[in-house]
This record gives C-alpha cells, sequence and structure tokens, in this order.
C-alpha cells in the first residue's frame, strides 16, 4: 500500500492504472476509521481493480462553531486500517494541497441541502460537493463508496453525478453499529462514559418511531414518538427527528415508496446522527 | 463522421476511445458554425487522435429577455461543415436529452463573473459552467478548445478547471474577424446591411483605446477614446468598454503583464462582443 500526499503523485498513478484498463474504487473517508469505513473499502476490494482511500479532514464543510479544528486525526493508525482491509492507495493531502487557489466558483446544493443536517449545518453539504467534485476529478473512480450513515449525503451526492453526468457509479454500504446499536462515528470518541451509554437511545428511538408510522401511518404522531423517547433516555437536545420519502427528501404521502426516518441529537458537545430507510412494508434497507 | 444525439450513445464512443489509449479533443459549440469554430476544430484535429464537437444552444445560459428562441439553428449546415474540417463526432442532443432531471444543484461562478458581460447577463456564466462540466464529464476530453472572442468565458472555464481539478487541458484559439475587422460570430446574421456596415467600429475601437493606453497609461481615459470612437462612428449602445488584468480580470496596475480590452455593444437589437488581449509592451496576444 502506498501513502500519496501530493496530487501529482495521485494524478501519475491513477493516470497508469486508467492506461492499463483497470477499474477504480474510491472511498473519500475524512479518517480516523472505524469499522464503516472497513466496510466501504471492503466492498471498493471486491469490485475494483484499484482501491484508492482518500484521508482529508475538509474545512470547507464545517461550520464556524463546528469541530473541525479537533475532529480526530491519525493517519498512522488509518493507514495500518486502510491497509488490512486491501487499500492500494492512501490519498492524504494537506489543506494547501487540495485548496492552493480559489477563483471563487462555488457549487450549491439545493433544495435536498436545506432540510435534516442542512438547516442546523448552512454551507456543509456545498463544502460536501466541493471536496467530492475534487476526488472524482483526481480519482476518476469507476465507482465511488459512501456510507448510508450520512444518507442525505448519499442522497446529495447521487443528485450530483446524476444531474452532472460524472462518469462514475455511487456505491452505498449499511450503517456499521456497535453491539448496542450505536451507529458507528469517528466522532464518537469524543462522548464520555455516561453519554456513550445514553447514546444508543437514539437508534432505539429511531425503531419505535418507525413502528408507531407503520401502524398509524402519521409521520407527526412517529417523530415525537422518537423525540419523547430520546428526551426520556438521555441528557440530550434533539436538532431533529425527520421522517421523508428516500432519495427525494420530500415529506411523504400515499405514494412514497421508500422511507427515511433520520435523527441528529446532541449528546453532551457532541452531535451524533443515524438513521433508517424502510419500505412502506417496514422492510429495513440500510441495516 | 457520425452525429450522435443522445448520451448514451455518445457514452458508448467514448468509453470505446479511452479504452483505446486515444486522445479526445472536445469543442463545445452552440452551432452555426464559422470560421472560429473551424479554426478550434481544426487545432483539435491536429492535437487529438479523436475530435467530438458539440453542438447544442444551452438554455440555462440564455437570460429570459435574450435571443435563446431566435438563436440561429442549421444541423445540416453545421454537419458539412464540422465534416469539413475533420471533426470525428458530432454530439448535438435536444434540451431534454440534456436536462432531464433537476435536484437543484448549481455552479455558480465566482467574482470573475460579476463584471464584464456578466454585469449585464446575470446567471449567463452559471449556465456556461453547468453545460461545460455536464460536457467534460460525457465526453472526457484530454483538451476542450474555447475561442479568446469569448475571453471572459475563457478565464472563468479556466478556473473551473483549475479550482476543481478536472483531468483535462483548456486550449484556446485567436479571434477568427472578417476582412474589415469585425470578429466572426453566429449573431453577425442578425445584422441588417446597414448594420453590419458599422460592426467593424467595435474592433477598431479596442486598437485605439490600445495605443492611448499604452502612451497614457491611463484606463480610464483609454477606454473612454473607445466608446467616444464607438458612439461616433455607429448607432449603438454601449454595454460596457473595459480595461482589465488578464487572466484574473482585476483593475489594472502597475504590476499587470497581461491587458484584456473588452466591449459589448448593441448594434440595433445585436449584443455583439469583441477583445484584444495585449502584453505591456504592446504585443498582441489574440489576433
Amino acid at each position: 500500500m502506498e501513502v500519496v500526499q501530493t496530487i501529482a503523485e495521485l494524478k501519475s498513478i491513477v493516470r497508469k492504472v486508467k492506461s492499463e484498463g483497470k477499474t477504480i474504487g474510491l472511498v473519500p473517508t475524512m479518517g480516523y476509521l472505524h469499522e464503516g469505513h472497513m466496510a466501504l473499502a471492503k466492498k471498493a476490494r471486491e469490485e475494483n481493480d484499484v482501491v484508492i482511500m482518500s484521508i482529508f479532514v475538509n474545512p470547507t464543510q464545517f461550520g464556524p462553531n463546528e469541530d473541525y479544528e479537533s475532529y480526530p486525526r491519525d493517519l498512522e493508525r488509518d493507514r495500518k486500517i486502510a491497509e488490512s482491509v486491501g487499500v492500494d492507495i492512501v490519498f492524504a493531502p494537506s489543506v494547501e494541497e487540495m485548496y492552493p487557489t480559489d477563483g471563487g466558483i462555488r457549487i450549491h446544493a439545493g433544495r435536498q441541502a436545506t432540510i435534516l443536517c442542512g438547516a442546523s449545518r448552512p454551507g456543509h453539504f456545498d463544502g460536501v460537493l466541493q471536496v467530492v467534485t475534487k476526488l472524482f476529478h483526481l480519482a476518476e473512480p469507476t465507482r465511488a463508496y459512501f456510507g448510508q450513515k450520512d444518507a442525505q449525503q448519499v442522497a446529495i451526492v447521487t443528485t450530483l453525478v446524476r444531474d452532472y453526468n460524472f462518469p462514475l457509479e455511487i456505491r452505498t454500504v449499511p450503517i456499521v453499529r456497535e453491539e448496542d446499536g450505536l451507529a458507528k462515528s469517528s466522532r464518537n470518541v469524543y462522548l464520555s462514559v455516561e453519554e456513550r451509554k445514553e447514546a444508543p437511545a437514539i437508534f432505539q428511538s429511531l425503531k419505535l418511531a418507525k413502528e408507531v408510522f407503520l401502524s398509524s401511518h402519521d409521520a407527526e404522531k412517529a417523530t415525537r414518538a422518537a423525540k419523547e423517547y430520546i428526551l426520556e433516555k438521555t441528557k440530550g437536545r434533539i436538532d431533529y427527528v425527520e421522517l421523508l420519502s428516500y432519495p427525494d427528501l420530500t415529506p411523504v404521502d400515499e405514494t412514497t415508496e421508500q422511507f427515511l426516518l433520520a435523527a441528529a441529537v446532541f449528546i453532551g458537545k457532541t452531535r451524533l446522527i443515524d438513521n433508517i430507510i424502510f419500505s412502506k412494508e417496514g422492510e429495513m434497507k440500510n441495516v
């Protein structure tokens, strides 16, 4: 496995790989890898000749009061994990390498970014689209891998690829969870022992809301049940619990085929997100 | 030469060409081809294994009161001209083929798009960036060809390619002119006989302004001289005459190495643009 830190090196490798007619799987990450990232890399390994994993804490997707500075970083640890799951190339550029110039051109996500995490993180998805576009152009992947934990990100990046004709396929993997149901996240390291005990209530609340919705067909009743559950079981502050159609992210109605139940909750100072996707028959799509 | 109208056909051709390790030159046009487009295609022919020319009057780069509906179109004529200059593939999609879906994601050009043509055509360069991004992803060119007549477009597209790491090179060709100096343009067909006689005054005014600037180093004096000349020689209405650094498009100062003198003038109802690029020694860069 090779770790490259410059765009020039990456492009030279990509050019060679492409000239040999090989396929490339790209796994974009912000590092501090956990089993969720490993599942992405393993799937990329199965489906492609060459696997590139990017590790880059992208400043443009963090708001001014968010955790860009404190976001956990450990390249040496990540290097070993990436190697263990068969990654061929780790691309770990500096901020200066990724953003040496700025002519002011911006990609703005649309309606899909005004809700859920987009409502409380203005500009977040614009930053995601910026870095994803750059990584797609640099790694020229045949397939790019994203976790369903970031369901809204998957929906928006899929829209980008579709509407702007990127020559690649978006592939997703289900959420990987701890034994008690907490979704794996690099941010889980922020949690105190006490907070860690409360955190699985988020997933529990989503499962509860799903049952409420399937029996009542009342979205408001379902999300209210989840909110009440979270407030009862944790000392957390709810950012949102929402039930939407997926992947459109529009309000549900009788025609909705696939549902997204998504939550963002501050447990202490740590903002955790989770979601479940299910069919109208109640079949879970991402667990 | 082949004319393809669907994205599926184009992608299948591009895949085959790429798998053979061949280079692709893309010439994006809105059709109604003239010698300017032919110069682009000829340069693409010299430098690449396969030449793709797109012919698409892109609605998203026209304002509501502009000439989208009346823009001249003649695919049969264009087909013959493209074939005569060695184009391999003409890609002529319908609007529905190019924009079947809209998830609301938009690319916004920055400061470079707020001046010159951007000031009087709000959203124009956003539409250009949208269609250019799509065409780059569809044709996957090694090199893409743009005319220096649209100097601001060249500057902005070059910024897009640089800041978003598109894996391709932007190539330009100088303005092609009529014998009397009028820059070739598909819109010249709109001109009446009387207007056609006046139109070369735009280029004359730019050459005059260049001489005024080189002797006075006074940008305001230079552009004023051009404006006075245009108003004296034509019945036209001036949109702008500006002297800027190139390719930054910032105000000129003692450090400026390359100058853009650009004008947009309504001759009757027809908006014509022209420009000259020159060094501080006065050497012309695009004629």
